[in-house]
C-alpha cells in the first residue's frame, strides 16, 4: 500500500471514544468516527481506512478481514490485544505507543518512595535502589534516580552491558539494595521467565527494612509467598500496584501492604495523550504527511499551574510538596483500602471501576516551579524529578 | 506603677530563649537577655524589669518576690504555670496571649477533616459539624466552617445565646452531627465539668460513621471507654491530638485511631509569633509606648510562597492541594505511629521529643494563591479557609 493511493480528506478513521483527545488529534487527517471500543464490530470497520484502538478492543482476523483498513494503531504501550499476524496477512500497517506510560510509572514509584521515606524518617538520596527490568519504565527510572543522586543498579539479563549502568545478578541486587522496583513483563517461558521471579527465597533474601515495589505485572511476585513473608518480617515495606489474579485482590495481603493501588501506575492523563500522539505521528509518517498537531497543542491546562518556593525551603520539603501537589499516591491508596470492607464480588467490580474511572492525574512536567530564590540543591532535585523550572539561570554542577 | 517612671532604654528584659523571634521583637524596648526557660531562677531576675516566659517556667512567689519585675508576660494562650496572686501581691502587671494558637488548631481540624473526607469519599461541605466548647478555638472554627458552607452547631453551656450561632445541648449535638470537635478546657469542678465529658454513653450515642476530634484536652474523652467503643464500632473515625495521661499514650488506642498526633495542633510558627507579638503589644501599652514592630515585620518567609490554579481545578481539589501544601497532617500522624514500636519509657520520651522538636509549621494565611482563573466556588472556599487570595476582584455572593 503506497501512501499516495489514500486521499487524506476522504479517510475514515474509526476510534475508540475513550481515547483522550482522539478527535482533536486526528481530525485534520480525515473523518473521525468515535465508537465504544468494547463493542466494536467488523461492520463498524467495513469502510474504515484507519482504526485507532485501546486494549479493550480485540483486534483479530474476524474484526479486520472484511474491512478496508490500511492502518491500525493502538494508543497503548502493550499490544497483547492485537493479532499482528492477522494484520500482516491483510497488508495492514500497525503501530503502538511503546513507553507512552513509562513516565507515569516512574512518577508513581518516586511518589511512593517519597511517602515511605517521610514515614520512616530517611531521605531517598541516601538509599540504594535496584531496578529489575530496565526497559521503557526501568531505564527512565534509572536515569531519574541517578539524577537525584541515588545509588542505582539494575538486573536485566536480556540487556547488553552499557556504559554508566551497573547491571548485576538478581541475588546481588537483593543483597545490596534498600529498595527493589520490579519493571519486567510477565513471561512464563524463555531463558528468563519472570513468573514468580520474587518467590519466598528472594523475598526472604531482601535486606532488613527493605522496600519492595511492584508496578510491573502482578504474578512477577508470588503473592502467597509475599503474604507469608510479611507475616514474619514486619521490617519490610511493600508497594503494590499490580496483583496476582487481578481483579481478585487478596484482602489479607492488601491489609499488610504499605501502599496499595489498583493497577493505575501508568494512568496519567499525559501518558494517555502521549499514546494518542504517538499513533497520530505514526499515521502521519505512513501517509507521508507532516505531523501538524503536537502534544503541547492537545494538552489541557493542569489544575495546578505553578508553585513558588522561597529561600527557606529545603530540598526534601520542596520535592515532597511539589510531588504531592501533582500526585498524592495516598489518595489512590485510601480508595483502594475501601475494598477491604467489601465482599469478593464487589471487590472485583470495584477494582475495575477504579481503573475505568481514574482521576485525571497529571505528570510532573505540567507543573511550573519558580525556585530561583532557593538553593542549588532544591533546583537540581526538582529538575531531576522532571518539574518545569522557570528560572533558567541554573548551572547544574 | 505609672509608666513614666520607667526609662525604656534602661529596661532589662529577661526572656525564654526558645520563644521564636523574642529578641527581634523586644529589642527596641530595652536590653533583652535570653535564658533557658526551664532553669530560670530568682537570681536571673534580680535586676530584671520584664520577664517574657513560656509554659516551661513556673512563675511563682519564689521566682518573683525578690525581683525588680514590673511586668510578666507569657507568650502562650494558657497560664496555668503563672501564680497570678503572687504577681498581684508584688504589683507586677501580667499579660498572656489568649487565642494566639487558636488559628493553628482550627487549621489542624480542617486538615484532618479534609484527609478523612477524601479517604471516605465525601465532601465536608455536605456534613454537619458540632463544636463542643466555643471559645477562642471553637468560635474561630465555627466561623471558618460557616464560611465554607458547612452546617455547624455548638454546645457551650457557659455561653449566652448569640445571633447567628446555633447552641444546642450535648445530647442533641451528638444525635445530629457527623463530626464532633472538642475544644473545651479540662475542668473537674463547677457546674459543667469537662472531665470525661465524652464517656461510654456519649461515644455510643454518636451517629453511624461519625468523626470525633479531640484537640482540646486529653481527659475530656474517657480514653478507656473510647478504646472499648472503637472495638465494637468500626464505623467511627477518631482524630486525637491530645491524650489522657500524656505523655503515656495507650498504644492499643493509638492503633485504632485514624489520625494521631502528639499534642501539636496549636504549634504553628505563626501562632507562636502571634503569642510573642501579643505580649510585646501589652508591654508597649503598659509602657505607654507605640508598638512599632508588627507581626508582619517579624514573620519569616514561608518555604512555599505561592500557588497558581487554573480554570480546570475544582473546589475540593484546590482546597486539598492548598491545605496539604501548607500542612500535611499525615506527616505528623506518621511520626506519631513510630511510637507503636517502642517500649513504654521510650514512648513517653519520644512523645515529648516530638513536641519539643516540632517542625516549623506555617498557617494558611502565609500562602498566596492566584485563583483568578478558577471558579467563584474555588475562590470562596480558599478565602473561607484563610488563604491569601491575590486577585481582589472577588465579589463574594
Ligand atoms: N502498573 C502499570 O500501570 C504499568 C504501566 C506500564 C507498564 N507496566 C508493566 O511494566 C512492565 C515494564 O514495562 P515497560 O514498558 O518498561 O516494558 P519493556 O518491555 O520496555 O521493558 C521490560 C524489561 O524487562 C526486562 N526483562 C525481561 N525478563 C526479565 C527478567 N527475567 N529479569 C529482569 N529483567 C527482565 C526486559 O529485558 C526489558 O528490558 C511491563 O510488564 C508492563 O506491562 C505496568
Ligand atoms: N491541642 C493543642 O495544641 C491546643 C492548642 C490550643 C488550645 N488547646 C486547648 O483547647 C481548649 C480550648 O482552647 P481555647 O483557647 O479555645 O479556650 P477558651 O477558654 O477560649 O474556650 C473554651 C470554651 O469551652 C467552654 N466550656 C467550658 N466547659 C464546657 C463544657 N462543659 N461544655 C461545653 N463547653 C464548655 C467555655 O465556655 C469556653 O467557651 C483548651 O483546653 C486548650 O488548652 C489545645
Amino acid at each position: 500500500m503506497k501512501s499516495e493511493v489514500i486521499k487524506p480528506a476522504a479517510l475514515k478513521i474509526v476510534a475508540d471514544e475513550n481515547i483522550p483527545l482522539v478527535r482533536e488529534c486526528f481530525a485534520e487527517l480525515g473523518n473521525v468516527v468515535t465508537l465504544p471500543g468494547r463493542s466494536l464490530s467488523a461492520d463498524d470497520l467495513a469502510d474504515a481506512d484507519v482504526l485507532v484502538a485501546r486494549s479493550v478492543t480485540r483486534v483479530n482476523k474476524e474484526l479486520v478481514q472484511n474491512s478496508s483498513l490500511k492502518f491500525v494503531g493502538t494508543c497503548t504501550a502493550g499490544f497483547d490485544h492485537v493479532d499482528l499476524q492477522a494484520l500482516k496477512a491483510q497488508g495492514i500497517e500497525f503501530s503502538s505507543a511503546p513507553g507512552c506510560n513509562a513516565r507515569s510509572v516512574v512518577e508513581y514509584v518516586l511518589c511512593a518512595l517519597d511517602i515511605l521515606a517521610e514515614r520512616d524518617g530517611y531521605c531517598i538520596t541516601g538509599r540504594t535502589v535496584g531496578i529489575v527490568g530496565k526497559g521503557q519504565v526501568g531505564s527512565r527510572l534509572y536515569r531519574a534516580l541517578q539524577a537525584l543522586g541515588v545509588t542505582v543498579m539494575a538486573n536485566d539479563p536480556l540487556l547488553e552491558p552499557e556504559a554508566g549502568v551497573e547491571l548485576v545478578e538478581l541475588d546481588e541486587l537483593l543483597e545490596r539494595c534498600d529498595v527493589i522496583a520490579l519493571h519486567t513483563p510477565l513471561t512464563t517461558s524463555g531463558d528468563y521467565p519472570t513468573y514468580h521471579l520474587m518467590g519466598e527465597q528472594q523475598l526472604l533474601a531482601m535486606k532488613h527494612g527493605a522496600v519492595l515495589i511492584n508496578a510491573g505485572r502482578g504474578a512477577v511476585v508470588d503473592n502467597r509467598a509475599l503474604l507469608n513473608v510479611l507475616k514474619v518480617r514486619d521490617d519490610l515495606s511493600v508497594v503494590l500496584d499490580v496483583w496476582e489474579h487481578e481483579p481478585d485482590v487478596d484482602p489479607e495481603l492488601l491489609e499488610l501492604v504499605d501502599i496499595a493501588t489498583p493497577h493505575i501506575a501508568g494512568y496519567s492523563l499525559d501518558g494517555k495523550i502521549t499514546g494518542t500522539v504517538m499513533v497520530y505521528q505514526a499515521l502521519c509518517r505512513f501517509l507521508g504527511l507532516p505531523a501538524r498537531t503536537s502534544q503541547q497543542d492537545l494538552t489541557p491546562l493542569p489544575p495546578l499551574m505553578k508553585l513558588d518556593f522561597t529561600g527557606t525551603v529545603d530540598a526534601d520539603q520542596a520535592t515532597s510538596v511539589a510531588m504531592r501537589a501533582t500526585y498524592d499516591i495516598r489518595r489512590d491508596d485510601a480508595l483502594m483500602r475501601r475494598l477491604l470492607k467489601m465482599e469478593p464480588e464487589a471487590r472485583r467490580l470495584a477494582f475495575d471501576f477504579m481503573r475505568k474511572n481514574y482521576s485525571e492525574r497529571r505528570e510532573f512536567s505540567t507543573l511550573n516551579i519558580d525556585a530561583s530564590r532557593s538553593s542549588q540543591e532544591v533546583q537540581q532535585r526538582l529538575q531531576a524529578l522532571g518539574f518545569c523550572l522557570q528560572d533558567n539561570g541554573l548551572s547544574v554542577g
